[in-house]
């Protein structure tokens, strides 16, 4: 180690307001923030392009900690990087309620923040997907106004999980050569020594994939210096292996596992900064030690400056402008319309995936900024559109990503492209592997990001494969993650209104779930009103009807032949499509009541299970779906084995009656 | 290649029933048991043990095809090597409803299918499981009993998959020499060449995981034996890269995407029998050739006779066989009776995650078959107990599972092991982290299998990690997984009757959701009846009270304040703690309507969603929980912050009256 006296002055003010941070918490993880502390001093000082004044500057570079856990290295390094929300008030407020210093990053929180982190892989998956974002708008714009860098820290944790194979087998695949991943190769674990429970040569490991590496002294700042600037330099994404000491300085801690999630405890903590040489009271970054940070905080403001001036000058600024901020352009509302009528017109009778791709036709052409893809089904998911060609390695301008068989990782790079801004992700699987992508899916949620998944095969209706592909419980599953809009349309149009939906939904993120058989278009009247954006709405029949038949997607047609059979027994039904539950929710008191109705029999019909239906039905509406997993066969004897019939729902109609 | 007549001859016989039950069922994925119908002959008529008459001996070989969409490979040699169940009418009625042959093999519907595949990753993630369980026997009875080997077929989704990564890390960390994977390098995936989205040198990744690997033509069939046989040899686990022909024989298609999941068509199925020399009608295999089969079926049967005699003569033969057999030793009730007594009359004031860990103390005492461990969060999850000594490279006898941080693998090698048979695995992570393990998770709910999931931190109770650890919906999202028991108890006394029903459960896995903080035990009087069976039972109050108050876990001892605070307001009302709502749903209706009440107003707490008691609650009910994600702060900040208290249920009854 050869750090100057300024350079561990530096280092030591992040270990000493994170140790601090934790202790005064009684709470939280000390452990990383002091063993990467060189690492964030030498690229938040040096290497990453930024500027607190313009925390969303668009040609930024991003940091994302991966290891979320350690979130008091990135709190501390945004107060001395002089971040106008961090306050010290803040670093000191760590982890109580209400504060931007949450016990793990939260994107919305506070600025430089770039993702919400804290489920191990899921930064690094991020990532990913943050390059993709870089390259393809670089490709689209041109490298004068889109060039910027995309840096992770990232544990043994983090390589641990198997989205990280995926991430990185897709970063090596795509040659996203702007990605660079610091793993603080610490060799412990929460259970002790990583050797407990693994055996990797990560070096090796990363080779297999594609990737440059480079091993250095994570304590030693000019050694991780010269590694980043060399990272900035290849034509592969870079793995830079910082071999560093968990909790350094911890007199008694460091390199074990106890100082990774609990405060130090005071006397470590005293004996800890005799070691360090911090002689500062907690708190209190003595003020020469401040400036330097500070005006390394504003190293890149001419940098930024030149940019703003090309920017100016660029002949696509409104439209980059236009991307970045996220706003739809003009022409997508009257392209959606005129698209509906013609629906209306034709009626098509095919498959909601079918109706998802003859959508995605009308908007890849007016929305430039989607970046489509599938998880390896392409041609199941039907999410790809003629003008879309791949995103690869050879050719970044591509609007079509290949995520080979990663649902997870495809789930969490959308999360890194919608977080990035400028695009729109939108990709495909089967629905039943949603639950490959579950904690990505969430994590879109919790984030507030407009990521699109086009799940397809979304019931029984799939047919021969059987079970493991056919998803029961998903919808409910699905429909309980806060903030996810799960739609399921019913038609051609409904998916169209439905798209539009997901499209223009700028806080939540959208599933829409799609059926593989073919269905009819029960939308048969043009309304200039998006009738799915209720959520549930009467399709046919009337208010003052005798019962009430709830249904969604491939269910609805099923609905309207009971509603049929119901007239010639002279019982006047109705009945609501529910494309989507949540925003149903959000409607009304009034609206829903009167959607619900009261004294109703109610009936609700989805290939699926009974659980989110319940708050509609109470405890007398009957249910007509699934009781179990389903089985491999024809989707007709399925559906007439597991009783998902028209005459089973007038069987439920007049049960209550 | 330089195959023989007869070796071709036995290969194509899996090619042709293959071919010809997918063009029947006009449905399926003909491409892989045509590529690998030589890897296929060679392991089952030349190495693998096993025997057709008695397909559930425990010392056999086990055959895991993780690219389980090929599952006309299994059927055909199954049908060829003779067992019983596996007629050609099966094959016949490939996909058809209620047939063997179901679109991907499902574990209970045929001998020889080990394990449900067909989501990809997940066969190959059980199969590190299977070869713990054995290395684990042998360790324990002896290599003269338990002395067999792992074969899994695997595609290139399986080794895209994330689990994927996990799997072969552990396994070759646990140096699992018996396990061997070939993978059927084919160099296609669904959507055409693989090189669209992947550039990994899998020689190279398993090398970095510390796997011997070899290199074969895959349709050589002498070279296939002899990698085989190499295999065995190995002391470390063995990847066998097969290059083959996706669709071999298929003269237009053979090589390509188009032949990985749709039937031939008449025209390119002659020509790819007419390529193949197979000249007998669709389903007539000519009777030498499966008069050949069927010898090498019955060719382990010197084998199995010789290991009935050892076991015979085995000092542990009753012991083994109880094992294998899964069933408890007569100890085990008493055990568990005793320590209620005593847990009733300590009260301990503990978490219920420390409940869980002081019944595994009684638990592990008794049964030696208990695996135990934990996904790197061991001192968290306090799955560990005084006995248990890890599990590792140069100690296969020991019963804790470091899974380090992989909890999808730790979820599918627990598949794996109780598949296997001969020891019951339980093991830990957070209760956030379900939603890693949960493709896993619902593949042991679809099989049946007892595996026991130990999901700590259950609620916002964990505190300051804040929302990305804070589990919401997961209770609702739990539930709503088909044959899943999801216990939530409420002090020490439940979680040891919610344990022994988990241990207990030989058709369901279990799913134990503990809390971080300190719960008091309300429970205080003995009853020999396991109160939890029921699922749902009145905690305290009399049937004819106003209100009733449903709650789990850590809410119940706040239903219980409420309840004090109701009395005082002089309003009757009854506590029902719920432990388990699937258990509660298997009850007769006259019991649940008993606990729900009629006319009472009805309140539910839990510190997760609603959705899941809406069954209970009907329209009027009330709930006290979780609407949104939550928070990072101190626990009872955050119970005070989202309403989760005694005062909000007394609101909520009163609101009602």
């Amino acid at each position: 180690m050869t750090n100057t006296a300024q350079q561990n002055d530096l280092a030591n003010a992040i270990r000493s307001l994170s140790m601090d941070a934790v202790e005064k918490a009684n709470s939280g993880h000390p452990g990383l923030p002091m063993g990467c502390a060189d690492i964030a001093t030498v690229l938040f000082t040096k290497v990453m392009k930024f500027d607190p004044a313009d925390s969303k500057w668009a040609d930024r570079d991003r940091f994302i900690l991966s290891a979320g856990h350690g979130s008091m290295l990135l709190y501390s390094s945004l107060y001395l990087l002089g971040y106008e929300d961090m306050t010290i008030e803040q670093v000191k407020n760590f982890r109580q309620l209400g504060s931007k210093t949450a016990g793990h990053p939260e994107y919305h929180f506070a600025q430089g923040i770039e993702t919400t982190t804290g489920p191990l892989g899921q930064g690094l998956g991020n990532s990913v997907g943050f390059a993709v974002a870089e390259a393809k708008l670089a490709a689209e714009f041109g490298a004068d106004i889109v060039d910027h860098h995309t840096w992770v820290l990232a544990g043994d944790g983090c390589l641990m999980e198997g989205i990280s194979q995926e991430a990185i087998a897709l970063a090596g695949h795509l040659k996203l050569n702007k990605l660079t991943v610091i793993w603080d190769n610490n060799s412990i674990t929460i259970d002790g020594a990583v050797s407990n429970s693994d055996s990797t040569d990560q070096i090796a490991r990363f080779h297999a994939v594609q990737w440059n590496t480079i091993e250095i002294d994570g304590h030693d700042q000019d050694a991780i210096e010269k590694a980043l600037l060399d990272a900035k330099k290849s034509d592969k994404p870079t793995l830079i292996a910082a071999k560093t000491t968990i909790g350094f300085g911890a007199p008694k801690k460091a390199g074990t596992e106890k100082v990774h999630g609990a405060p130090l405890g005071a006397e470590e903590l005293a004996g800890a900064k005799a070691a360090l040489g911090i002689t500062y009271p907690a708190f209190e970054i003595p003020s020469e030690i401040l400036a330097t940070w500070r005006a390394a905080g504003t190293r890149s403001q001419n940098i930024r400056g030149e940019w703003q001036s090309r920017l100016a000058a660029h002949a696509d600024k409104a439209e980059f402008e236009r991307r970045m901020k996220g706003d739809l352009p003009a022409a997508f509302a009257p392209a959606m319309d005129a698209f509906k009528k013609k629906l209306i017109e034709d009626k098509p009778k095919v498959a909601t995936r079918k109706s998802s791709q003859m959508a995605l036709d009308i908007i890849n052409a007016v929305l430039p900024e989607t970046q489509g893809g599938s998880a390896d089904l392409t041609h199941s998911n039907l999410t790809n559109t003629k003008e879309m060609i791949p995103f690869q390695a050879d050719n970044h301008a591509g609007r079509y990503m290949m995520y080979g068989i990663r649902e997870h990782e495809m789930a969490s790079a959308m999360n890194g492209i919608a977080l990035h801004g400028g695009l729109i992700p939108y990709s495909g699987t089967f629905m039943v592997f949603t639950d490959y992508a579950r904690p990505a899916i969430r994590l879109a949620a919790l984030m507030e990001l407009r990521s699109i998944y086009v799940m397809t095969h979304d019931s029984i209706g799939l047919g021969e494969d059987g079970p493991t592909h056919q998803p029961v419980e998903h919808l409910t599953a699905l429909r309980a993650i806060p903030n996810l809009l799960v739609f399921r349309p019913a038609d051609a149009v409904e998916t169209l209104e439905c798209w539009q939906l997901a499209l223009e939904s700028t806080s939540a993120p959208s599933i829409l779930a799609l059926s593989r058989q073919n269905l009819p278009t029960v939308r048969t009247e043009y309304t200039a009103e998006n009738k799915s954006a209720k959520g549930a709405y009467i399709l046919s029949g009337d208010r003052d009807s005798d019962a009430v038949i709830f249904a969604t997607g491939s269910e609805v047609a099923i609905a309207l032949e009971a509603q049929t059979m119901l007239d010639e027994l002279h019982i006047k039904s109705r009945v609501v499509s529910v494309p989507s539950m949540e925003l149903f929710a959000q409607q009304s008191q009034e609206y829903q009541d009167e959607i619900i109705g009261k004294g109703h029999a109610r009936v609700a019909i989805e290939a699926g299970i009974k659980m989110s239906w319940d708050h509609i039905l109470g405890r007398k509406g009957r249910f007509v779906g699934m009781h179990s997993f389903g089985a491999s066969g024809p989707i007709d004897a399925l559906y007439e084995h597991f009783g998902i019939t028209a005459k089973a729902v007038v069987e439920a109609v007049t049960a209550q009656l």
